[in-house]
């Protein structure tokens, strides 16, 4: 498949088009905010797009023309207000999910966050950036995209083991590496277990893609 | 109908609350944060419950119960954070409509923003509002409930006319007195012509029951 990743100057966005870039099945296309790191993917020999998620839909619906699946991993950040989570996190998704489906690219897979599916859970200090999250996957629910919802626990910069626990609902909190969530959303694109639904992710002992097709 | 009016004592609350209140065909319980909100109301007759939009669902079922209207005009305002406006003018608002559906109160008023349905209109120094309200309205229509939204246009606090314009989508930009649209949202109440959908309202020529029945 032909691979939007949205937010692939981020830290997980980075490792998407890595492995998308090494994979035989896929080929990848970057959408990023400036031009100079558009620039810097290209000397890379990586397509790269650029357009701006609270921009208008129609640059992103062009960015997505042509693929056939997007990945949404842009968030506005830690450093940004909380006005930038509402329209980045949750708006520039639900844009991007729209501008995917008027694209005709049906696959969408969307990195989101452990507990941001149950509001009793949210973090106290960023609740505003869970129930982005959360109005994020839900409004996703909605739509006619055969989506696919990931929801990594604490996210780690260590090198990924492969080796994770995926449930519908994990009971306990966790933490998993950004390359092994990575790892889990490119083996998701074309794993018909995950298509329609969201699961929870933390680290563990199973093998990407026997945790995905044991997943009930 | 008996109506719970969450946010009863912002600026649309208390003309809603007074409205219901000297109605012959409804009765009105208010929903408020602080307790001396609701010994304020009490002391007037009005039914008054206490319950934080940022707190459980629990207790807005509970204020809820009994009731078969719900009519939401909260607000965190302008004084309050970004963060705030997510958590309760989108949050509170679908956690409200969540607890009016658990408690069998199936007629729900939302107060809108005009062009909160329309992206490229949203105005540039509160996109974060717009985006909250814009998700609130969307996450309500795809809801089991029995819903209007109402999209007023800026807000002036003279005295209504009761005369109004409202249209699916209004051409013009405009402004309405609180004191009519909190006329419009009750007698939206019992019109059939704005069951399950949304509509602009600014001031205008045409009597408030006459404007919603010849909606089109």
């Amino acid at each position: 498949m032909k691979v939007l990743v949205v937010g692939a100057n981020g830290q997980i966005g980075k490792q998407l088009v890595k492995q998308l870039q090494n994979s035989d099945e896929h080929t990848v296309r970057a959408l990023v905010r400036k031009e100079e790191q558009a620039e810097e993917l290209k000397k890379k020999g990586v397509d790269a797009v650029i357009a701006n998620l609270e921009g208008s839909k129609n640059s992103i619906v062009k960015a997505a023309k042509g693929c056939e699946a997007v990945i949404f991993t842009a968030g506005s950040g830690g450093s940004t207000g909380p006005d930038k989570t509402l329209l980045v996190d949750l708006d520039g998704a639900i844009k991007t999910a729209e501008a995917a489906e008027e694209a005709g690219a049906e696959r969408f897979v969307i990195v989101s966050a452990l507990q941001a599916n149950n509001r009793a859970n949210w973090s106290e200090k960023i609740r505003h950036y869970y129930a982005a999250k959360h109005y994020a996957d839900r409004m996703l629910e909605t739509s006619n995209l055969n989506y696919t919802i990931v929801r990594p626990g604490g996210l780690l910069n260590e090198v990924g083991t492969g080796k994770v626990k995926i449930a519908e609902n994990l009971e306990e909190r966790g933490s998993v590496s950004r390359e092994d969530v990575a790892k889990v959303v490119v083996a998701s694109l074309t794993e018909e277990n995950t298509f329609k639904r969201g699961f929870d992710l933390v680290s563990g002992d199973t093998a990407v893609e026997e945790a995905l097709k044991t997943l009930s």
